[in-house]
């Protein structure tokens, strides 16, 4: 290393950043069938495939314990490490658990932690098989890895979307980031009025959104009882723009997604208001929602439209034609999408 | 949560902590072979079997940038997490990687991190499959995931040793805690004189074992090949006494462990005369040597003794007798350990 360079990480960007570091990567392992780049990893374990994927939370980046119940962060922990393997198609098994923990927690705090995460455990019928527990000097760290398992090739990367295959989503979108919203601002309240106790009792569905995330394990269980095969699928944890742009970039086509498509909660349409947002700007760029969205062959359209918890919301163009949101208005935005940008 | 009870985490040590939190953990899936409680986890992957590990590695606690170069520490963070799947006498095959990143890392320093990742994956014939990148507020955060793959039950756990099973350990013991010694020392003499520079060239080899040590594959293949199924296993991380104790807790056995007959390197030796601290403590309580412990038949005996890189240093007895050391000079010590106690 010249020590006269120093290039800032802010300016590759979180995707940048691991497209750079992992560019020399080679694969040595006949079972490596899917590596870096996608929602999880696929691995052949003779002949059967397993499914892995793992997340780093970290105090004051990813939560605030402030306004995090500890048995919620338990639970979320489990949640969206299990949505990024939903999002290969594969069943959740097992997960490791790894935690750093400061001299500020009490055995009962973490107590409450670990219920949680049974909680989740036991709602997705997957075993906490191992992990690793540490001491840290400042900061609650939080690390999961999830394994599951799918039938030989029947998993879904991002990569397989073609021309005029139809985009849909799950559930709706937008309302953890107003979940989220909502208590920075009833925090910043009490910090400045401790008395006032926050009234969140009347925002639980937006609330509940962002706490306590419900990885979509039944829209899974449907498409394969529907013996429909997306052929692009991802999770949203970052937003629409930017798992829909992964999609494209990683499948090399373009999209058109339609504004007046995506499916928002009455309650986010409502706190939207109250923030002066659109509710559009929170679907796409939110993030967190932990709902699938993914690509279907336009022959499944029938199908896909009996079930009214999932959107089709826009539809696969070539490469050459980018990436467009279609606003209510008419007009044509090409889509784009920062990822984390904390550096 | 009654607000009153506050248990201090200290109160319960490391191992009471883990025992704690997961007294209750539940298995549901038939999958599931060997959970919490040893180096690695063992999954069912239809009738073929699975080991995974994890390892959490964070900034003030497992490391200090002040003396570790970053390739090292890429290269140790992958190495620590092969030695607990050699430690079930698996393979290693694939790692997952998560970095939290403070913003005083520049591109190039992460280069030199994953230098080191890449150099271990190589040497050790591991693919680096995935993982999570984040940015951390303070302090770098490393969380390590390693599967691998052994035949439908050869795996080695720590619950098997028998009654008169001979005790072994390869390479040697003491020299990494001494080599974190010197560099502790060097550190503080720097940090008060900026102008000397620490001479380490003369304890390379203390200083290796430290900042970059190996999982003994080498072990594990060479008892592969000489048919020596081991009745218990484990990887000497956080010392020797530890260690030896989890075995005897989960294998339901006491033993005798011969003070004279723990290998120990000439120059830890020399280095323990220095900082005045007896080598036998070193090995006993030092930990981060990544030796293998394990326990053998007594009629493997003839075999073991061939291979000079592997000691005979005890034999495990009736669980009512304890664990026990017996010195030089011919007293009996009760065997103790703390694991980490940083709380």
């Amino acid at each position: 290393m010249d020590d006269n360079i120093r290039t800032e990480i802010s300016s590759l960007g979180e995707f940048g950043l691991i497209d750079h570091l992992t560019r020399n990567n080679d694969t040595r392992q006949a079972g490596t069938i899917l590596s870096i780049g996608d929602d999880a990893a696929v691995i052949d374990q003779f002949g059967r495939q397993c499914v892995v994927t793992t997340d780093l939370l970290l105090e004051g980046i990813h939560f605030d314990l402030m306004y995090t119940p500890l048995k919620h962060l338990g639970y979320k922990a489990v949640a969206v490490n299990l949505s990024d393997i939903y999002a290969m198609m594969a069943t959740p098994t097992q997960i490791t658990l790894s935690l750093g923990i400061s001299n500020k927690f009490s055995v009962e705090a973490l107590e409450e932690f670990y219920e949680g995460v049974y909680a989740a455990c036991e709602r997705y019928n997957v075993d906490l098989v191992g992990g690793d527990t540490t001491s840290s000097k400042k900061g609650f760290v939080i690390s999961v890895t999830a394994i599951g398992e799918v039938a030989p090739d029947k998993y879904v990367t991002r990569n397989g979307a073609k021309v005029n295959d139809l985009v849909c989503v799950s559930g709706n979108l937008g309302a953890a980031y107003l979940g989220l919203q909502l208590l920075e601002r009833e925090k910043k309240i009490f910090l400045e009025n401790p008395g006032v106790q926050p009234d969140l009792e009347s925002q639980k569905y937006l609330v509940g959104r962002i706490l306590k995330p419900e990885p979509r394990a039944d829209i899974v269980d449907w498409l394969q009882e529907n013996d429909i095969m997306p052929t692009a699928m991802i999770d949203v944890s970052d937003g629409l723009s930017s798992e829909l742009l992964h999609i494209c970039k990683k499948s090399e086509v373009g999209c058109i997604l339609y504004e007046d498509k995506i499916p928002v909660h009455d309650d986010t349409k409502a706190m939207a208001m109250q923030f002066q947002v659109g509710t559009a700007a929170c679907a796409l760029s939110g993030g967190e929602d932990y709902e699938l969205l993914f690509t279907i062959r336009q022959e499944d359209y029938e199908k896909i439209s009996r079930n009214y918890d999932i959107s089709v919301i826009g539809y696969i163009t070539e490469a050459k034609e980018g990436a467009h949101l279609q606003t209510k208005g008419g007009a044509k935005h090409k889509l784009t999408a920062q990822g984390w940008n904390a550096f």
